[in-house]
Order: C-alpha cells, then sequence, then structure tokens
C-alpha cells in the first residue's frame, strides 16, 4: 500500500512516498482503518525536522471507515465497529497507569500516538487504531468536516480548561489553523473575542465570522486582556502575549517551544520554516519569564480536548472549518503534500487517498 | 543620615554607604519611619546587577517605629500613626488605575515599590511610605522576626493561590530563604511536603522541622508532584521543576528569570552570583516549555502576599524564623551587608540602624 513514511531510508532523514508498505494487521482490541479524509498539520512538519525523534508513518487527522477487526475483550472492541464511519483520538493508552486511573487516559505515562509517538499514522492507504479511541460520525457531518475533528477538539480543550466570568476580554494570538478555530470556539462564549495575526487574508476570515481581528503591528501591548491564548507556533508568542494579558490575567498555551527549533511545534500552527534553517542556526534566544511572577499570570498548558464535543460542534454547524481548506491532493502527491502545507499562506490541505 | 545606596556616583554603579543623606521629608498621607530591624533579601543583590534599572536607596523589609506624618486626608493616615511599631506593605500604589479599582493593588500600573523601583528603599536611618502601606505589630511578635512579615507573606501568597484537594504531594525546589518559608507554611496544609535542595545544612533545618528534605541529586525526577514550588532562584528551576511535576499538575512560579541573568533575581532566594560573572556572560541557554503543553501543566506566578496573614502567622508561632538568621550587622557595615548575604550558605542578613 501507499504510505507517507519519515524513517531512515534517506540522508539526511527525510519524509518520503513508499507504495510497496505492507498493510498492518489490527491486534487484539484494535481495528484496522480506510482513511477517506486526512488533514496536514504544523505537527507533521514538525515531525520532519526531528521533534519525538519520530520515525514511522506520518499523520494523525483522518475520517476513515473500518474495515476489520483484531481480537478483542470487550463489546465495545471488535466487530460492532466494522463498517462504520469513524474519526478517532490519537493517545493510545494502557488503561493501567495512575494516569489512566485517574481519568487523565490522554496523558498516560505509557502511550504512543498515532502518527507521532511510538506508532504508525494515518497518512497511509490502511492504518490500525485501538477500538477504544473511535468515534462514530454523525450523518449530517461529511468527510470534510468530520477531518477537523481533531484539531477543533484541540480548540474547545481550551474553553474546557478556562474558567469564564463577567464577560472577559479575550485575545486569540496567531491566525493561523489552530487559531482560527481557537477563535471561532471563543467567540461563543460570553467573553469579547479578538484575534491578533500577522496575515492580512487569514484574518478577513475572521471579519466573514464577525470576530474582530487586528495586524500585531496594529494594537498596543497594553497588558490588558484578561485571556490571551497564544496558538502562534512561534517561540516569541509567549513575550507577546505576556504584553498583553493583564495582571492577575490567564494565558493558555497551544505553543510548545523547543530549544533550537525556531519557529517551534504547534498542533495546526502555520509559519513552520524549512528544515535548513533550523538545522543551521541553534537557539540564541532565551525568554524573559519574570513577568509571568511580577503580574502572577495564571499559565495553563493545553494539548488534545473532547472529540464527542468536537463532533457536536460540527453536527450542529457551529464553526466554519470549510473555509480553512487550503488545498485538497492526494495520498499519491507525496511530500508535495507537506511542502503544500508548509507555504505561509497555506491553512488546511486535506488528502484524499 | 547613613544608607546604603545604589547609584551612579561609581564607574560602574555600585552599592556605596552615603553618610551625609539628606533624610526624606513625609509627603501628603505618608510617614517618616525609623527602621529597628531590617532584612537583606536576593533581590537586593539582583537591583545591585542592575535588576530594574533601580537607583536609589536599597531595602524593602524592616519593622520599624513611625517618627512623623505628612498631610493626610484620612484618618488612617497621619497623626494616628505616630509612635506605633510598623512593618509596611512595599507597592506604593495609586488607587485610581483599573487594577487598583479591581481590588488588584499590588498590580497597580503606576505603583512604585519601596527600595526596588521608583522610591528610596529602607537601608536607612529615615525613610517614608505611605500610611495605607502600614500594619502595627502585635506586641508578642518582636523585632527579629516582625522583620521577616514581608518574605513570609510572599510565601504566604503560594498558599492563598493554591486550591489544595485531597492531600497531594507538593515539592518546594530550593532550600533558599523564600523556600524555606514556603515549606514551612505549605507543611501545615493537608498535603505531603517536601524539599528538594543543594544545601545539608540548609536541609538540616527541615529535618528539625520535621519536614523531609532531600538533595537534588537524590531525587527522581519522576514527573509525580501534584504540586511543584520553584524557589530555586535560578534560570534551570523551572527545567527541574517541570520534570517533577505530574501531568495536569500544578507549578508556582516564584523566581523571575530574566534572560542575560544567571540564576536571576528571586526575591528571598539564594545563589546569587557576583556582578562580573553576569555582564560578561550573556544567557546562552534556552528553556524548552513544551512539556507545560504537552502535560497541561497549571503554571501560577506569585509575588507578594497579604501582611495580616503573616503577622498572624508570626504572633501565632507557627513559623521558625529565627533559625533563618545567618549573620546580624549594622547599616554601618555598608556593602559589607551585601556580601555577606552573598556567601553561599547564608540565609536572612538582618540589619540594625
Amino acid at each position: 500500500m501507499r504510505a507517507l513514511v519519515f524513517n531512515d531510508a534517506g540522508h539526511p532523514v527525510q519524509p518520503t512516498l513508499q507504495t510497496d508498505r505492507t498493510a498492518p494487521k489490527p491486534g487484539p482490541g484494535e481495528v484496522l482503518i480506510r482513511p477517506t479524509r486526512m488533514g496536514v498539520c504544523a505537527t507533521d512538519l514538525e515531525l520532519c525536522k526531528g521533534y519525538m525523534g519520530f520515525r514511522g508513518v506520518l499523520g494523525h487527522e483522518f475520517v476513515g471507515v473500518v474495515e476489520a477487526a483484531g481480537d478483542g475483550q470487550s463489546k465495545k472492541t471488535g466487530k460492532d465497529w466494522v463498517g462504520k464511519r469513524v474519526v478517532g483520538e490519537i493517545n493510545c493508552v494502557c488503561g493501567t497507569c495512575d494516569m489512566c486511573k485517574a481519568g487523565l487516559r490522554s496523558h498516560c505515562r505509557d502511550r504512543t500516538v498515532l502518527g507521532i509517538a511510538g506508532r504508525d499514522g494515518c497518512f497511509a492507504e490502511r492504518f490500525v487504531l485501538p477500538a477504544v479511541n473511535l468515534h462514530e460520525v454523525p450523518n449530517n457531518v461529511d468527510d470534510d468536516h468530520a477531518v477537523f475533528t481533531e484539531p477543533l477538539a484541540a480548540a474547545l480543550q481550551v474553553v474546557r480548561q478556562l474558567k469564564i466570568e463577567g464577560r472577559p476580554y479575550i485575545t486569540v494570538l496567531g491566525d493561523g489553523r489552530l487559531g482560527l478555530l481557537c477563535a471561532q470556539v471563543l467567540s461563543r462564549l460570553n467573553a469579547t473575542v479578538r484575534v491578533v495575526g500577522k496575515h492580512e487574508p487569514k484574518l478577513r476570515l475572521c471579519e466573514k465570522w464577525g470576530i474582530p481581528a487586528r495586524l500585531l503591528g496594529d494594537v498596543g501591548l497594553r497588558k490588558d486582556q484578561d485571556i490571551v491564548v497564544d496558538a502562534t507556533g512561534s517561540a516569541t508568542g509567549l513575550t507577546t502575549a505576556m504584553q498583553m494579558v493583564r495582571p492577575r490575567g490567564t494565558l493558555v498555551l497551544k505553543t510548545t517551544v523547543a530549544p533550537g527549533s525556531t519557529p517551534p511545534h504547534t498542533p495546526a500552527s502555520d509559519g513552520v520554516k524549512p528544515r535548513a534553517e533550523r538545522s543551521e542556526a541553534p537557539d540564541q534566544t532565551s525568554i524573559d519569564l519574570s513577568p509571568l511572577v511580577i503580574d502572577e499570570i495564571h499559565v495553563i498548558g493545553s494539548r488534545c480536548g473532547p472529540f464527542r464535543d468536537a463532533l457536536q460542534t460540527l453536527s450542529a454547524g457551529h464553526v466554519d472549518v470549510v473555509s480553512l481548506v487550503t488545498r485538497r491532493m492526494k495520498l499519491a502527491d507525496g511530500v508535495d503534500v507537506l511542502r503544500a502545507a508548509n507555504q505561509p499562506g497555506a491553512l488546511k490541505v486535506l488528502l484524499e487517498p
């Protein structure tokens, strides 16, 4: 089968399209999935720069059909799922560690993550996932919408983690894929939401949605926002965010910044630089975190979110994901897919098998 | 009068003992205070390295007697205070900005801070402070205890900001002045508290108080602590703390890290390096903050705290501050006072006028 793989075949290590990869077999409790639509995320691009030291099939955003099931014990695993149209949570967990037992399964100590850590991903004609990770897609949510379930869940996680009191001023910093999803879900709260970004065309999408949007250069950094969501995917995002949030305000981090990687790893963020710039220029910057202490800022790290809520949101038509689709490509296009997602103006690149 | 001053008289700028400084006059709403005991804080040492760009009389920890009052309107200002033994909050606020009106006076937009920002401090024979900042010291709290009100309040701020559920595991990272105060107040909660530090003699103080204490090299970094308080005063403290706190755990930042300053500014922390090391070696390190996002850590910046609670805690004898006193010196000892506080094993250096 075809699969977009990041492994040691090339020197330097680089993503390649394999055409003769053996299809995986579902193990106990797992199902075999034929993806019908896949989405490219900034994390995929970061993995190709060495993030997480990942090797294997890329991809973690998908909607697909269950084709077969491995052996399973519980009634929720196994044949029940065959033939159903599904999306799937990406963290594959042990169920027995302290985190799993505490109900924090996405923080499982022994997890693998679809196409990100220790497990082949979905940019292939077939892939496997534990049946417990699956969610059936409602009939009124088509594939082009359902493929946004994972990044939309990540945006909804921000809503779930925030405590909204009064009518706070919220700035979403960053106009990439994730920032625009965050802005849409946050604008449904009792809050005054704006997006601050760097790309006029992306900010015009906000205008269409009725969400105020401004260029970063045009706004004052006045420490007057109750909540700032850093979805920039840039190492400088946090510094800017600290200049925007008020004392005792809340700063939500969706950007993961690793030293030596500028700009860094943000699921669904944009603006990832090509490989060469990173490997040759080790990070010389360091962030002054003293404003966090002086202004007694509350920082909330935020990662994966609730798939069920995301599917309900898509089913209810509460977000516009169609406008986020920049290109529609084929798995056979291989690494061109990653290049397309890496373009400055790109939002979501969708893949068909 | 005598005053320990950091100003541009010397080249390079360095602290000096002035003996002929004119005593200040209290303005409207202010009082003139004769300090009877003062404490040296790591922030004082950091100011002498350029932190905050401060110029003027150093010092913000004191207990003293009110000698005179300027003109004041409210009954709480003015003559009522004369003759009383007081401690004083260090943030001098406008009372009219959005922060003051929101009850967040310590975050006043236009604040000056005693001996730290825009206002002469207490390392002098006399100094002035707004009368609204004052708290009368209970009779059973002597000067050697009362002088700890400000750093103890900073430690109590951690308690005030935390939400304790169940019986959490708490690690206080750092065995300096502030770490040891934090450990003492946290150990009174329904929690399992330990101190992790680098200095055997300081950790033995914990043993005396019945608080488990371990050397950093002897503990595993297992992401298993519910709460970690970073009171290291070191740029590397945050990285260690992120390796100790569990996913979805809470990390309290008492350390302010400014780039180019290693180790950095921590009120009441120890281990501050001499001037030369800093100015000649710009910070080459940068911190990988991605664990905050991946593990969805809650970070709480924490600064000044409640003086009233601190005085009650001292009055009730709930903390041992006497054991923290390393040296007792005179204002006339001048810069030797700062050198003494800068010694590796030093905890609190107290000053008498």
